[in-house]
């Protein structure tokens, strides 16, 4: 295949529209705007319709905007088979738009069923990267990154996550330093010399942010947590190299979500929210 | 709902049919009968036709002989949405013969995400149980537990899994002890008053085995890695309880597929390998 490799194309799109923001797209029913339920069924196969209705318009909102949209496959997975659909159609239109795509499945598993796993992600939903747990360790990764490889996509590893309770496991003291930080070493070793194999770092951790940088020094950061889970602009900026590339920050619900569902001005919202946040962002780039 | 609690739904299954076997829904196109191949398109929603066919008939050849029946999600979502529809038809139809479901999934992500996860785990797609991976952390486990507890159903949280590379990080020594034993800590807390949060613990790693028990004594194991992966009978011994309850024990390849594709007698030999598999941990059940 022809295409610049996955970091090469993260870097241009970055570049080219000056701001790492990536508009997660997690679709809930009771948040979307009433005129777009009221066209659908509360059913699995109407919420699945209704996500591919709400996720193509905000793509076409302010799909040309940023450089990377994350859907979250939980939302659609909960609508049933109609869902993973959406999904697809979702991923489909981003790349239409220009923009690189994150499917956020956290998948990990061994073997023949990693590798079910990794073709599922980019040959069957066609994303070019795809969130990946480690705890399987080695061979649980190894056919997600052969597979991306491939087709010059990408991973992103889970490494330090931002929910309130991540640090039961990934805090604990391990031979001298928090097991998050072995899984660091791990991303940094099978990122090099391809620059595909990505981290999860989150937002609510500002501290931990510049550390993990300096384990990783020349690694992708995917970043959630920034907006509605309580990270702020100023929270993230430990997580870009010294070029101002190396980090793509993520925002979900303060994108998708800033309106009442009956607001009729919910179009005109979303733009605003994006605007605002790639401000803040670029406020803070180095 | 009325129906008795998970643990007790297993304990009783496992002592009506004399037997902890788990058989393994792990379809591959290339592997199954040639004959249902030939009725079927080699394209997605062909192979999710195809392991309709396949799995309802091996329910049907062997589903009544054992307590539990375990479907690997991601051979089913490499077929696109026609393969959660199978998934779907074949929990269904493991219900039917009497067996309990665990959706081998592996799922793992927060808050909310957890809750959509878990939502389509045991509402949408119909399972009993679901795997779950623990990574990040307490609050990615507990909307999986809760919404087990509201349908009587359970969960399977990956401790030490049965892949030769799983030692990477799950055998990391943090403060002082593995750091799967941590895990499985957190799992018999996670257990506790309830009997529902059980553990994956591969029989490949048979000295662990008797110590993971130890540290969760209550706990019911899922045990891969028996048959196919190299694990015997008697490397499973130390998973049970004195009472001869508390594991189940996965074959998947061992029992689907012990078969060449163009044998005419594969369904003879699925139920022979199912018998001849009972036999084997019925001799070393105490």
């Amino acid at each position: 295949m022809s295409r610049p490799a996955f970091n090469e194309r993260l870097a241009e799109l970055v570049r080219t529209r000056g701001n790492p923001l990536c508009v997660g797209i997690d679709p809930r029913w009771e948040l979307l705007p009433a005129a777009i339920r009221g066209r659908h069924d509360n059913t699995g196969e109407g919420h699945a319709h209704a996500f591919t209705e709400f996720g193509l318009h905000v793509l076409d909102l302010v799909g040309h905007l940023v450089p990377v949209i994350k859907p979250q496959s939980a939302f659609f997975e909960a609508c049933g088979p109609a869902g993973f659909t959406a999904q697809a159609a979702i991923l489909k239109r981003a790349a239409e738009v220009g923009a690189l795509t994150i499917l956020d499945s956290k998948r990990g598993d061994i073997a023949s069923t990693a590798t079910a796993y990794a073709q599922a992600s980019f040959a069957v939903w066609g994303a070019d990267s795809v969130t990946v747990n480690p705890y399987l360790g080695q061979d649980a990764v190894e056919p997600f990154i052969a597979a991306a490889r491939e087709v010059r996509g990408g991973l992103f590893v889970l490494v330090r996550t931002s929910n309130p309770g991540s640090g039961l496991f990934q805090n604990l003291t391990c031979d001298g330093r928090p097991l998050y930080q072995h899984v660091a070493g791990a991303v940094n070793d099978w990122n090099r010399g391809h620059g595909d194999v990505g981290a999860v770092v989150g937002a609510t951790h500002p501290r931990e942010l510049a550390g993990l940088r300096g384990l990783m020094p020349d690694v992708w950061f995917l970043v959630p947590g920034f907006g509605a889970q309580g990270g702020s602009a100023a929270d993230v900026t430990g997580a870009f190299r010294a070029d101002g590339l190396g980090a793509i920050i993520n925002s979900s619900r303060g994108i998708t979500y800033p309106f009442h569902p009956d607001d009729p001005a919910w179009e005109e919202k979303i733009v605003a929210a994006t605007q605002r946040a790639i401000a803040e962002l670029q406020s803070v780039m180095p």
